[in-house]
């Protein structure tokens, strides 16, 4: 059972419940935060609540504490939990009001949860055999540059993938890939350049793309930051996906076309040996 | 204090709560419908049982009850709160589970949540000034058809108006409005037609619109569905909105520009009264 942290509280996780009327709840109304904790260590803390920061600056919201606070909240539920390896979920709504659209008075506390699941980051399975992807039509608003909680259609999309037996799925928007369900999207061409779209309001600004973008220059690979087709995928030699808890994630197949030989592409294998190196030099 | 509905019990609204790893706090990944409640009588109810049916078939969920048991609820709330005129509330999630993307097993509970909210309805002073509003990009998600509780973009659009002092906005996609951010959204032209978008997944196919289409031809009036520009809009007769729960408001100013004369239109009134007419008819 697990200790989880509510609005200054740390209780049970069958205990944590917030009210019908947050706004979380009835208007997705929320903003989250994914962290990777490797051998019980926050992994790029700062890049996070960084974004947290824009991403609460965007919808008109402040942080709920700060920096430190959050940190001291997280290496709590670590321990707490004796969490090696998995991650810290945090969230924070605008709060509870009686229901309507406008926002309610600055001086309404926010709700701020937070919790921890294991999982098995650096020795996952899918990291070997890499994942089969299918592609959509992305239909989330446009503003997916704020990483806010109105996830439904990023579940639909999962959904779709499994329906069709595969594990994920990437989301198209006039033609081009924006990004994947819940990760950022990569190519490699057949002439050896990492290709993933540049930032806008399209797409997250993942924490773990951001990172890999500066190995791949320290690693002498050409970067083109630019929207790549879905036919440019199926031609690529290689394919991956990055997120804070995956790290590096080699695709293997889209829309049933094996992408190169079908198997992880080497260029993916070697900046996923990198990313887990950088993270035991950060954690060592 | 109110009574409140929730997973089977009746309970004071401040201990009305769902776990914080509820989907529709997490996700955004719930179905609502509001109906209106007039001398203590529910409006049009088995319109929005139908709409809910459906909204929920689209995001591969089923009724939480059948409508018998849904009524059940809706008139122990109205009575238990001695509500006169407002509305009741009601939301469906795909139930609580650990963090997950994919949807839980089709045996996991769903939550339903129901309460009720007292508002004027048919003495409204807005219907009497009429509205202001400003014109914003919609920036929705494409499946605007299903009433999700995905809100915060109908929220921040209500901000934005009220922050230029307007009451509310209207969406405009691909240079044509698509509604309102809570509400349908209809103008008559200089030349007696009233000219409202036709059904698709940009809009929710509103109950109220419904109604209202056939009291506009019963009223011998011009109907044209169909999309209408901003220009259109500003240079129109009159303009009005439509929900559950406001029946027929009037435009009077779009963007700092008066609609007509800057004032309620004489068939907004007409129709706003054959509403009202409609429902007394209905509930006497």
């Amino acid at each position: 059972m697990r200790t989880v942290y509510l609005n200054g509280d740390y209780v049970a996780e069958q205990d944590a419940k917030v009210s019908i009327f947050d706004r979380g709840f009835m208007f997705g109304d929320g903003i989250y935060e994914v962290t990777a904790v490797i051998d019980g260590q926050l992994i790029d803390f700062p890049g996070h609540m960084q974004r947290l920061r824009r991403s609460l600056g965007e919808i008109g919201m402040t942080m709920p504490l700060d920096e430190d606070g959050l940190a001291r909240i997280h290496h709590h539920l670590i321990e707490d939990n004796a969490l090696r390896e998995g991650l810290v979920y945090l969230q924070v709504t605008r709060g509870t009001q009686d229901r309507n659209f406008l926002y309610p008075s600055t001086d309404t506390p926010q709700t701020l949860v937070l919790y921890t699941q294991a999982k098995a980051v650096i020795d996952s399975p899918l990291a070997k055999r890499g994942l089969t992807l299918i592609s959509v039509p992305d239909l989330r608003w446009q503003r997916s540059d704020i990483k806010t909680t109105q996830l439904l259609y990023a579940c639909m999309a999962k959904e779709m993938a499994k329906a069709e037996g595969a594990d994920d799925a990437w989301l198209v928007r006039d033609g081009a890939v924006t990004e994947g369900s819940s990760n950022n999207a990569f190519i490699v061409t057949r002439d050896g350049a990492v290709v993933t779209r540049e930032l806008s309001r399209a797409l997250l600004p993942g924490i773990t793309r951001g990172v890999l973008l500066d190995l791949i220059e320290r690693d002498g690979l050409r970067l083109e930051e630019r929207p790549f087709t879905l036919e440019e995928a199926y031609a690529a030699a290689e394919a991956f996906v990055t997120s804070s808890t995956s790290f590096v994630y080699p695709v293997v197949n889209l829309d049933g076309r094996a992408i190169g030989n079908g198997s992880p592409g080497p260029i993916t294998q070697r900046l996923r040996q990198r990313y887990i190196d950088r993270v035991h030099d950060l954690i060592h």
